[in-house]
């Protein structure tokens, strides 16, 4: 297929190679041209701007860092919408509020455009390994659509229901998972500190009523799992300061939905602090480091 | 063997039967009479007092309500340690703070006895079933002795390391849940007043990065999962006042460790108002109802 | 002077009549075409659009109800900035955010318009009593040129320093102002539920280190002070939604700050959850409510 | 008169000091042997212990670091109460849990004694000046009684209602006083950061309807305020050590009335977090440096 892209940063990037491989044809756009010279050659063609990103193609995936850009991109006068095709389809893999996913629909179909919201986890490896999960929020038809594009760069192609959902879903997901990286880090510290092994704590809970994700697959206790951040200061992995975008993101949504998430928003303070404190860049377990001296 | 048990409610109650059921006799005693002719029969003698209850017998085990009782059973003048024989080996099944477990422990070992604390989880029903989990803290030769008189009453017996340490294992797993169990909470209500289906969006948590025991296996939407208390109007299960009763105990042994519990304050909090409106007889997992109107 | 003024809610219609009253001529303009015709008569004519409002006037007022809808006035292809002529002062009155205000005042620059913010306090009654209190951000000699403008409205017109201070020292206030009615709420309902008299204790309180506006002259706990909202069963005074509204901004100014505030941010959440449980109309000193059963 | 005096730290030495001054005859006792002899002198007798300083007296004073000395103090077998004469009045000052208070104060009356508790505020300054504030919980007789005894120590005599109320009124204060020095911190450094200058932002809160004392007469923020500890470095003042220890004692008193206090467990989380960092020795406004790097 011909394919558009734009926003060619640390995750668009392998996305790109990844369509590539499967014998897409691409015309891809950044605001950074340096960030464009790295991916052009064979079947990969530089677009000028933004507007010609979307001219002579029957798709046009973007992956931008938040909700403005998003909106500039999609809905400026020199825009995508302004300018595209009817009958273009449209895929946005940005990370942003889901209202804004869904207004931003809403002006698609006004030009005829269908659209899917489809955010991704697995972080820049995933990218690579072309193994990223796409949460995909749009019509059953339109999930159809772009479920075998996404394969390209996906291993898991989830269906989250209507436009606007797989932001939900990766956000309200994430909400969680940084509040059981919180109680995680809680547990293990003031259990070690009133006397236990952290190992077989860990072991204990992994088996009990206390386990998630946090726990059992990605335990932020140095040395109780090998390979995982913890067991390497940090390094790699998921960073805080992009916890902290998702939490931010998941507030925000709250409060236009009027609902209180107790926990969520002391989880993005936690982080707040943790991020002010200098750790911005450390992979998103270390907010043990709150609880824990090393 | 000959065995004394102190404390025989809802708990206490099954656990003397399967002991009998295994063979032992029993010495037992409780401060309401009643409670001690229900079980009182073939093999099972009732004693007049927690000091009778601890003669003539190899064995003591306890299961009593809070620190306060514990420290009385065996600390009084009329109590356990006050008559008992050199070489009696004592478990404690309570739940209360590590720090009087050590200290109770170190006044036994005074007296020439070995003592473990065995917290337990399972509930009411796993109390019945002989399905209990013990997590116990002592010695590992007191362990060895400990294990096969609890295999009459539960199913995993685990080694938690030194005394005290069943404590830890069990306020620390049980600070985790009570998180977990309001992280799930808002993150299933937010996700469905943003427009996802809860059952929906329970799948995709539950196969990424957010889940945990409290949304794969004891989810608190109804209609997420079936057999569970939120499935029948939050009844039966653990009840939200004994969560209650384990975050205060788990918020005060980190006052006395002078360790941060952020999350574990607010949780500890979250429970105090949602059993003074009224909810402290439901299951636990009833504190989604201070996020969702049903 | 001829003053436009955009925006004729609980507020603007009070503010408009003081200027009347003070012999300025008003151009008056509102989306809401009812609530223009409430006002017009006398020197007072009404403005077929915003930039007609803005037309043939030396000042132009704004009171708006939030950001989006200040960018929208000011900013729009039809907005004020359009069409204004150059010199033409400009002062704001709306909360918003204080990014907004200072994006909009530069835009205003860029058309040689001088321009304030000048959020209020002081509520409907202060409004129509001419009492309010101003809190004005820009440079020192626009200050001046407003000042007189606003005193017709206002008692206490305050120089915040650079545009944009006006939001800060609102909002700021108001942070602190909520998080003490919520710490005062806790306080009272606690000393009472410990066995002191509320009155007692408020007393005490008031000539100690725990004394704030909002135990000294505004007590939540019925019955302590007269007329106040919670001697009238919470009715009048500043409504709990209007509070909520400012620690929405609040709490958003300090994540674009990436400046933690834990308190505030738990403080939102209270009021959050105030309001879903069906208490926004009510005065805010109505979130002890939270604690007391009435 | 005939006074007995327990407990001489930092606190005992100054006010046994101002009891001579006005004339009274004293037995003192202490653990330390060392903080017995800086006091003994003319009028100033040694007791040899707890019980021989109850004797020969008219009135015992005690002033002691924790609930569990108090109960030892007067409880044990070698304590006050087991020896103590008939119609001896007993005032305790330290500051206690008001439970503790009113079992030792019942455990009084059983020996014919009639008891006050009246802890103080105004730290060693005011104790060595005779300018303490105490809270006094008893009756109104009793209180009279006390009254002229206290004045020996302090200028402020309040009567807070029954037994218990003096500690009810200390701690709950203290929790909003905690509360509102994290709130003003929070304020402050919110607006400096948004670019208000923090002395004109401490200048309009202090008249408007954010103001406490914690922001107009002991403003955390360095150079805002003359003579208090943020302009010092945070030496002098009263330790956030002990704020912590106040803060703890009013979150358990909050769970044992089963009264929730969110911001209370939250400011004694902040404090927590604040001493393990390093700096439970300086002045409690320091918790401002949970916010701001100096």
């Amino acid at each position: 297929m011909k394919i558009g892209f734009i926003g060619l940063g640390h995750m668009g990037n392998p996305m790109v190679r990844n369509l590539l491989k499967q014998g897409h044809s691409l015309k891809v756009y950044d605001v950074v041209p340096d960030l464009v010279k790295k991916v052009v050659g064979d079947k990969c063609e530089a677009a000028a701007s933004v507007a010609e990103a979307g001219k002579g193609v029957e798709v046009v995936i973007t992956m931008l860092p938040s909700s403005p850009h998003v909106r500039n991109v999609y809905g400026d006068r020199n825009g995508l919408l302004a300018s595209i095709a009817p009958g273009t389809f449209l895929i946005d893999s940005s990370t942003i509020d889901p209202l804004t996913s869904r207004e931003v629909a809403m002006d698609a179909r006004a030009k005829d455009c269908h659209m899917v919201d489809a955010p991704v986890s697995g972080g820049v490896a995933g990218a690579e390994a072309a193994t990223l999960t796409f949460m995909v929020g749009g019509e059953a038809k339109d999930f159809e659509t772009a479920k075998p594009i996404l394969q390209a760069m996906g291993k898991n192609i989830v269906h989250c229901g209507g436009i606007g959902n797989g932001q939900v879903a990766k956000i309200c997901n994430n909400m969680m998972l940084a509040i059981e990286m919180i109680a995680t880090s809680e547990g293990m510290t003031l259990a070690a500190k009133l006397g236990m092994d952290p190992k077989v704590f860990a072991s204990i809970v992994n088996t009990s009523s206390g386990r998630c994700w946090s726990s059992d697959t990605y335990n932020p206790y140095p040395g109780v799992l090998e390979n995982v951040p913890s067991s390497r200061n940090y390094t790699g992995g998921f960073g805080a300061d992009l916890m902290l975008k998702d939490l931010t993101l998941v507030t925000e949504a709250a409060k236009s939905a009027k609902h209180p998430v107790m926990l969520g928003a002391i989880a993005q303070q936690i982080y707040q602090k943790h991020s002010i404190d200098g750790n911005g860049g450390k992979d998103f377990s270390s907010v043990i480091l709150q609880y824990l001296k090393l």
